[in-house]
């Protein structure tokens, strides 16, 4: 963990090397597990996905039409499933899975491509729209399904099928390829060639990764130059007539509005520039390159202290599914989209790796306990593609959306979530998430195992316990989240004593001889915190959210006499109250409600101020939002 | 003026009978008259609206292709100029009118019809696409503009014409025409029948219109008897491929969901809506129909306690250009069309009539000053189609529109403003709106003028003198504007003195026999109000409006340090001064502005609220707002 000045300061841990134990995690991922899988695999059979690899689809033919990246769906899925089998042993979704990786080489061609609806429904025109139809995108899943699989499986049965459709990329975008200088328009594949080359080592994955992101927004256009040959307005060509007097708008949409090293501002649709900037964090990191680091660090400034929801919600309108300008950040219409907070993650973790500071850990941590997890509902069935801040009562979850992206990619994520927990480099391990689990790691070439107890994540006390066959010395980064006041460390049995102090990297630095038995107990000084927005914020203007650790905190009307933006929020501030589940804690206070009861639906306009009464209030994380039927909904509250 | 159960109570007043004199409004109609008119004939020129009534159009042709409501663009200006000739004789603009005229005659069929795209761009397509073609729509146009054309300068050349059309819309939709069960997608026809059988007596009219009305929403649906007939999805079928799986959203978007005699809310497209109503208000008048009045209490009461804005805009929403749901009053998206404005003046003008009571104008009169007339720049030359009551700063008026249907609309119900002013029965005269001017009618049996003189809406002061060749007894009825805290009334120089009793119609009655030279003095008790919106609406919540006489307040940013929306208002509240341009006051007085200064730009999110400085503000009438540039606004500010 000594500073090198370019590369990544931390490995990625592999998802297998840590187990979730965790009383609020623990349950999401059985859930996972037991029901959202299964439930998803449903899916993927019931709107004939899975069954569209059998390449029976003919024009005409009762079956559902294929659609460029359903193979999306399907790999998000494996890579899920495949995750949970790294750590959680299970015939049946072995079945499933095999059975899948089967189908899709059943559906790969004699030179390694795999994509159903360029094979069966628009035969010859195989990467002609790279703009719009996601060719690549689907690609990227799958070379990330593959690697997932390998990873933690071991096995490489959808290794050997993705480097297959890899070689076939390198051939067609690489050097001398036929379309050498073309780029997806929805980024993944870059940094699906980043992981690819770090499990094979192949570097011919990693210099197309990087040919693809440095090609992206050059001119003469690609876009433009591939529509001129093409002669037709593209997939998406008849959603956007006015795609050509809006060239701009619409090269910001998917980042190609400039080559990326001059890009400054987030702009476009949200999960394409996460997806993007990942890669970049993932090229930045292996090569040593200074210029997609420079740009990664300009963007992230940018998004955070212009374009973020406090949920960690990003892209703010449904018009383009992402960014419109800075500090617009309206509640009730926000987008927000679920993948949008999962790609923050993908950067955040990337960001975290490569430049050893604690800062995008905590963004990590809040888009992670709220912008991402709201998407799912608490019985693991029902999904919100979008994540608004604020509801009139209308908004719910749904089961499943035609563009599905986002049920799967939680999916992922959740499986994955060990990766996320701990970050090592040769001689250090960082604790990034205060979550419940055990890692296995090497580090200063000693095997060891590191196991972290808690109470949940935002807990006030946390140990940890170190299993070694032989001392060694080590550093152990305990991470100083934003939403402690301070860390207090005790060493084997030594009571958390003083503030420990914190490094300018924003961790706590523990470097001694590690024996096997050794002890650490952190506690944390955790409050609730009001929290205020910039006044150039015109949403949140005269409103305060509040925050307990990592959990940003809503009034649902149902827990009201009044809608919840008819609460008006007091000095006194609600206070954490135990819930029947036990691990996130509600907040509990009084505050005022305005109502004028039947007169305020016979008519819309008075010159009287409503009447304040003094009423209860219960707040509750905002990721477990409408798990109990419709009702209004607000993050931020009006302040007296 | 005495009560009929059923029949209107009042008489429409042809705007050639009113000059307006209005320090506030005078300049806005000159403005209209030397500038606007000009400038939309110029756009109709331009845009080729005009030179298709030539029928010259070919397929691949270099002209532009004919919309087929480009007609109702032509007619609505045709209406406007009419209005104009009527009270300010002016042979250039005769003459362009002579012109429209005749080209208008020239383009239409042996058999009555006309409409170009019909007749050159898809000809034997007549009606067939009631539901999205705007074909009986852009009819209506032509006929208002026929009867506004005879009416105001009492020639025949453009009536003829409209007599034709409208007597081939009864052969075809009239009981045994071709097309009976028909009614278009969007009224308009409706309206314009009944005010051609008020012109010609033609009973005929009157039935279609009626037809019309009572057809619309009845089962067997005939927009699904047209589709199924037609075969195609229609005009425009291709921008709503859902549209056969949102059925009911698509009915409720043209008011066809249910027959109108069932209908309680006010649902769909907003414009629509309110020509729907005015017709059926129009309908209820003519014929005593108390079941098409109850219908229009109903809606009009679902308007005004839950879908409108304090602006007098309506329709909250962009997508549908209409209503959502109840209490959903956005103010940054709230898309309260300027046409929508000018329907409910439409309609509250017509619910007036038909009830004779104040109520109606009082919204009509906020809608007016403040819905309406935002619509245009001060210059005359600028529109906005949307009227937002909150902005960023990047919301401007534009020159024209694709869909151009605003502009001229606003001509329109500027130029024949007089018709608002009063209203007049039997024996009977009611001053609705104060705004200088002078009426020349028959009351009573005596032909009178009466003088309006006053500092413009608003003003605390009006004088009324009445000139009359012979005294009479008749009744003068005085609104008393909810703006007013109180009236009083003084008859030939003696002072007002106490407070005027008030009609449960909403007006001071004066009846006695008028002389000429008699005068009436008003003073209205007018002070700036505080307003509250219903705890119902989200939007509003916490916030107040400021409004003084008729108009509704704004702050905007370049008036401010600070973004309109860091604006928070104290005790003390905004007071009148007087502006260079001396007619309708600004508010000016201490409020609070909050800031950090640059680290509200240097992060999005803090533990402390922003500090708060005393700053002075000036609120300026809403509908002026935009003339200095773009900048932010806020109608609904933060109350401390």
């Amino acid at each position: 963990m000594e500073p090198t000045p370019t590369r990544a300061r931390r490995i990625p841990v592999n998802v297998r090397d840590v187990v979730v134990q965790d009383p609020f995690w623990g349950p999401r991922q059985e859930l996972l597990r037991t029901r959202t899988l299964a439930a998803q695999y449903d899916q993927l059979v019931a709107t004939g996905r899975l069954g569209a690899l059998a390449l029976t689809w003919t024009p005409g033919s009762e079956e559902p039409t294929p659609h460029p990246f359903w193979e999306s769906d399907i790999a998000k899925w494996l890579e899920a499933a495949s995750y949970v089998l790294g750590t959680h042993p299970d015939a049946a979704l072995e079945a499933k899975v095999d059975g899948v990786i089967a189908a899709l080489a059943g559906a790969q061609g004699e030179d390694g491509y795999l994509n159903v609806y360029f094979t069966v429904v628009a035969p010859g025109q195989r990467f002609t729209d790279l703009r719009d139809a996601h060719e690549l995108y689907s690609a990227g899943h799958l070379i990330e399904a593959g690697v997932a699989h390998h990873e933690a499986t071991g096995r490489t049965t959808l290794l050997v099928v993705v480097t297959r459709l890899a070689d076939l990329l390198c051939r067609e975008f690489g050097p001398g390829g036929a379309h050498h200088g073309g780029y997806c328009g929805h980024e993944e594949v870059e940094l699906a060639l980043v992981r690819l080359y770090r499990v094979t080592g192949e570097r011919r994955y990693l210099d197309l990764a990087l040919t693809f992101v440095d090609a992206r927004g050059t001119q003469p256009h690609y876009f433009e130059l591939e529509h001129g040959r093409r002669g037709t307005p593209g997939f998406f060509g008849e959603h956007f007539p006015q795609r050509e007097q809006r060239r701009r708008e619409f090269e910001e949409y998917n980042q190609s509005h400039l080559p990326v090293r001059e890009q400054t501002e987030v702009v476009g649709h949200a999960v394409r520039a996460m997806y993007l900037y990942s890669a970049m964090a993932d090229l930045a990191a292996e090569t040593g390159d200074d210029g997609l680091r420079a740009a990664c660090e300009r963007l992230w400034t940018h998004l955070t202290t212009r374009r973020m929801y406090v949920t960690g919600g990003i892209g703010d309108s449904r018009h383009n599914e992402g960014f419109t300008r800075d500090h617009a950040l309206p509640n009730e219409t926000a987008y927000a989209e679920t993948c949008a907070s999962i790609g923050l993650v993908f950067w955040a973790s990337r960001m975290a790796g490569l430049t050893g500071r604690a800062t995008y850990v905590d963004v990590l941590d809040r888009a992670l306990h709220n912008g991402v997890i709201a998407g799912v509902s608490a019985d693991g069935q029902r999904f919100f593609y979008e994540n608004p801040l604020a509801s009139d009562g209308t908004v719910e979850r749904a089961d499943w959306f035609d563009c599905a992206c986002c049920p799967p990619n939680l999916a992922r994520l959740e499986a994955s979530l060990g990766s996320y927990i701990y970050a090592t480099s040769p001689d250090a391990v960082a604790v990034d998430l205060y979550i419940g689990s055990t890692l296995t790691a090497d580090v200063a070439g000693a095997r060891i195992r590191l196991r972290q107890e808690t109470a949940g994540p935002g807990a006030d006390r946390v140990v940890l316990r170190v299993a070694a066959a032989a001392p060694a010395t080590w550093s152990l980064l305990l991470r100083a989240p934003s939403w402690a006041r301070s860390v207090s460390v005790g060493v084997n049995g030594g009571p958390p004593d003083g503030v420990a102090p914190v490094g300018a990297d924003g961790y706590v630095r523990l470097r001694r001889e590690w024996a096997d038995g050794d002890t650490v107990e952190i506690r944390f000084e955790v409050d609730v915190r009001r929290v205020h927005a910039s006044t150039l914020v015109a949403a949140d203007a005269g409103r305060v959210a509040l925050t307990h650790g990592p959990f940003v905190y809503c009034l649902e009307g149902i827990d009201l006499d009044v809608p919840a933006h008819a609460v008006v929020l007091g000095e006194s501030t609600p206070q954490p109250r135990a819930t029947p589940s036990g691990v996130v804690p509600d907040l509990a206070g009084p505050a005022w409600g305005e109502t004028r009861g039947r007169a305020d639906l016979d008519a819309l306009y008075f010159t009287e101020r409503a009447p304040r009464t003094e009423i209860a209030v219960t707040a509750v994380p905002y990721h477990s939002w409408n798990n109990r039927g419709r009702s209004t909904m607000a993050v931020w509250l009006r302040e007296a």
